[in-house]
């Protein structure tokens, strides 16, 4: 009897980010994709979120692959913590290993990781799958989609995508998975991320010609944000800089690192002499100068905000400066970009940015580009992915409009074993999965404990209340002395903490006349009398710790 | 000899919200609007912004009056806190003052202030200002324009407004506009909200049709969220639902406060018998009910937020529930408003929201119409207001394309005292002028050393560090203790607290071994050692306090 196709989302259902599937056919497991994903506003402290890899530890055993569609962080950034855990080789196009190269050579991980390298059209054996490489575009150069040929039919995954019939390096390859409709798709996973959009995302060459007509009418210096991992955005920027006689120079980390490897691999042509290091740029002509730079997400200490606030070492911006901003924010992000967009009108620069039409288009599917690919596949089931809550519903609506079945749409949680056959999908069992959060070089060590306290200290900061109590009869020896922080501004607040203090002695008392000798009961008098008066007088509910020593 | 006319930004510059403006010449002066501004999200535990009133309580025998344009909270909001630091009158139409009188109530200050009742074309005398009030449209009702006759010229306040031909109580008084400025404007101060949107705003009578549309087609129950203060829409809603026979009932405060006020003062008429107490839907059929709630911006606690996350004590979603998002996110909010959107699709309700078309409209003038009133009013100089640095510095190049002098636009910062004669303008001095912080019930008792600590405590937690000393010879006699909140599971990290406390001992005892005996020296010691050791292993950086103290 045909074994079930299990498939196993570990990240990337009901939120942005984090995309990791897992694959399991009796002794053979493979997985796609292994993102980060970033914090919420509320998640304190916290760097990265990365998914919980419980799941591939328990069953490492069975692990054959891992392949990765593309080298956004949201699909490779978790490598790293995941390959501290489990071992196995990774497959991916030149570019996308170029990237997660970088990543390992970060976390010194270069020599325990086995990187295989192929290209669009290449079919990589793993344990009894197939897993072919089909070419997409992406707002990042070398991404590929997978058809998962299993014993028991083919997965279809589009990674991120969209359908762009004017890329400089090809479109989607439609031909293809046509073909696999053709043959008979089992299941197909497909991005979300666009799916409330009606109609089509524009092509990445109308960016090109808004940049053209930017760098045409401008004779100061012109300064480009862009996401740095977006390699034809930056090869167009070259090319127009080329044309219209200026000098490119790079500024900020990512963007110099991205450049290098894109180089080395050839996936970017710097037309000769075009690149000049930034410090070259102050002796040229105003009118020949462009500084592509990082920060198109107004990142804190990005080149472009260093400049911005006046703390970039080697540009200031001045008034005339063009700043083409060449990005939309990405959702969390609008305020810390227009921080920085007030901050270079507030110095005179002529900032361009995405209220201006052309200067950026996503990188992912909307609505009729889904229906393509749905029209092409013509899958049994669909699990819609990379997306929250509402993405999934709508998609999964669209995917009945395009004729799947209402009950082999699959609306999965992070952590559902989707069991496959040839004609029946259903949930099984649950496995673990989740957020694990990385906080500097913790990972896993905060938690929701830590994070509550976090929220708690931020919103009203923290009284510390000190009391030396003698061994002897209990009585008081020192305190209740009261140290406050985020609180309240203490130097004009002596009488508020005076009242601190009393009510705190009273607590005390109180307890000493009930006899009442034990710790724990001391120290919840003496939070709770604390918390109520302070509630009544401020309407404040700060973190209230008492410190009870006996001496 | 004239004097000069002083105008004087104490809010709405530099920022969204929080607007007001005093206006002095000779011994009079008149403030204009007195609102709130919502904290950023680094300013940790802050409820409300308001402007420093310094410079009025300072000037407080001039103070002649305060007008208000409209209704909004960033133009009524700071008002119960100016009343309890300065007395003058406040007029205002009727729904402003309406408004007004909700939150005078709500902080027992009814019988302190003076609200005085005007309507659109009324003149005021205050001092030696005249200030005629002038019907503009905008997202409320009863908002008005102020004209400020001076001595030496008129001063055209736009307060916020659109240009809406079919609005329903008329459009924007552009004829007296264009009076004024044929008798000559000596400067207008103008919201610059919407300066970046090319084009018009969208008449309001686009969403009454648009949600005829969504009424028509639906058999279940309609769940509609809007801005509470916007009248005109609830008008529409209440039209509509009476049109296809549905009753209407009203959830969450401030949606019942606002049409209570509403009602009362005949700016909204109810269909008889159309509103029904919310139990009383339960009774319906569901294609006879439309709810009315609050949580247009994903406020936490709000009715919406409640309704989708299931802690609503009277209504719960059910699949089918169409629910409309009759509002577009504020930037900041757009996080928390797909939230909701997320929980409400979960439960398999149909939403429809802002990518959707039609179904909100801004209340702001875009660039079109901000040039009908430049071209109408002529100023001799402009001051943008209402705009962070970049809708300030759009809109005086706008002014420019309109006809005003460059060196005569005003682009000014809070406390500028910008000083007019009916020729000429400059910058003056400058008054005490700037951001002060509501939390709980303290005004200004949070400055930025709280909201550095609480920042600090956010990130990575804190370190407590208690030690007693002898009083005798100094040595150690407890400790050291370390208690830790925000910072780290310490159940699964005893390893690492105990680490902690040898850390701390062995720097006591360095201290011990020098003959250093001072506390300050000793509690330096061990947060130095404690920090460094922790970024080394951790890359924290958590608040570390140390407590000493002598039995």
């Amino acid at each position: 009897m045909a074994q079930k196709l299990k498939i196993i989302p570990l990240g990337g259902l009901d939120e942005i980010g984090k995309n990791m599937t897992a694959l399991q056919y009796g002794k053979d497991m493979i997985v796609v994709d292994c993102g980060v994903g970033f914090p919420d506003e509320d998640m304190y402290g916290v760097d990265l979120v990365i998914p919980d890899f419980t799941f591939l530890t328990q069953n490492a055993q069975y692990l054959r692959g891992m392949f990765i569609t593309h080298g956004h962080e949201d699909h490779i950034g978790s490598i790293p913590y995941c390959m501290q855990q489990v071992s196995c080789p990774i497959h991916g196009t030149a570019m996308t290993n170029g990237l997660i190269r970088l990543k390992l050579e970060e976390h010194r991980l270069t020599n325990q990781v086995k990187l295989i390298t192929h290209k669009a059209g290449d079919v990589v054996r793993a344990g009894c799958f197939s897993v072919e490489f089909i070419h997409v575009n992406h707002s990042i150069a070398d991404a590929v989609a997978f058809a998962i040929h299993t014993p028991i039919g083919t997965v279809v995954m589009t990674g991120d995508f969209k359908i762009d019939p004017t890329a400089k390096d090809g479109m989607t390859d439609l031909a293809r998975l046509g073909e696999l409709g053709n043959q008979g798709v089992l299941a197909l996973m497909c991005d979300s991320t666009n799916v409330e959009r009606q109609g089509y995302t524009p092509s990445e060459s109308i960016v090109a010609e808004s940049l053209d007509k930017q760098f045409k009418n401008c004779s100061e210096r012109i300064i480009v944000t862009t996401f740095a991992s977006n390699m034809h955005r930056i090869q167009a920027i070259l090319a127009t800089a080329h044309r219209h006689g200026r000098k490119v120079a790079v500024t900020g980390r990512s963007m110099e690192n991205m450049l290098k490897v894109a180089q080395e691999l050839g996936y970017i042509k710097v037309p000769s002499g075009t690149i000049v290091d930034l410090g070259a740029t102050k002796s040229l002509p105003k009118n020949k100068v462009v500084i592509v730079s990082t920060g198109s997400q107004g990142e804190n200490m990005s080149a472009l905000y260093r400049m911005a606030f006046s703390t970039h070492k080697q540009i200031d911006i001045v008034a005339g400066d063009r700043i083409i901003i060449s990005a939309s924010a990405i959702p969390g992000n609008e305020k810390a970009v227009s921080r920085i967009i007030n901050e270079l009108y507030r110095k005179g620069a002529d900032v361009v940015y995405e209220k201006s039409e052309g200067l950026h288009v996503s990188g992912h599917a909307c609505q009729e580009e889904l229906k393509i690919v749905h029209a092409l596949c013509k899958p049994r089931f669909f699990i819609p992915v990379h997306g929250e809550q509402r993405h999934l519903q709508i998609h999964g609506r669209l995917a009945t409009t395009m004729g799947v079945a209402s009950k082999n749409v699959v609306i999965a949680e992070l952590g559902d074993v989707i069991e496959l056959t040839a004609k029946s999908c259903k949930i099984g069992e649950k496995v673990t999965a989740g957020k694990i959060f990385v906080d500097g070089t913790g990972v896993g060590d905060v938690g929701a404990v830590v994070l509550r306290d976090r929220k708690h200290l931020a919103q009203d900061g923290m009284i510390v209340v000190c009391v030396n109590i003698s061994a002897q009869d209990g009585g008081l020896v020192t305190g209740p002395d009261i140290i406050t922080r985020g609180f309240i501004y203490v130097k004009e607040s002596e009488g508020l903490m005076e009242e601190l203090r009393a009510v705190a002695l009273e607590a005390m008392e109180r307890c000493s006349r009930k006899r009442i000798r034990d710790f724990t009961s001391i120290k919840a008098a003496i939070k709770n009398d604390l918390s109520g008066y302070l509630y009544k007088n401020t309407k404040r509910n700060p973190m209230i710790l008492t410190v009870i020593t006996e001496v």
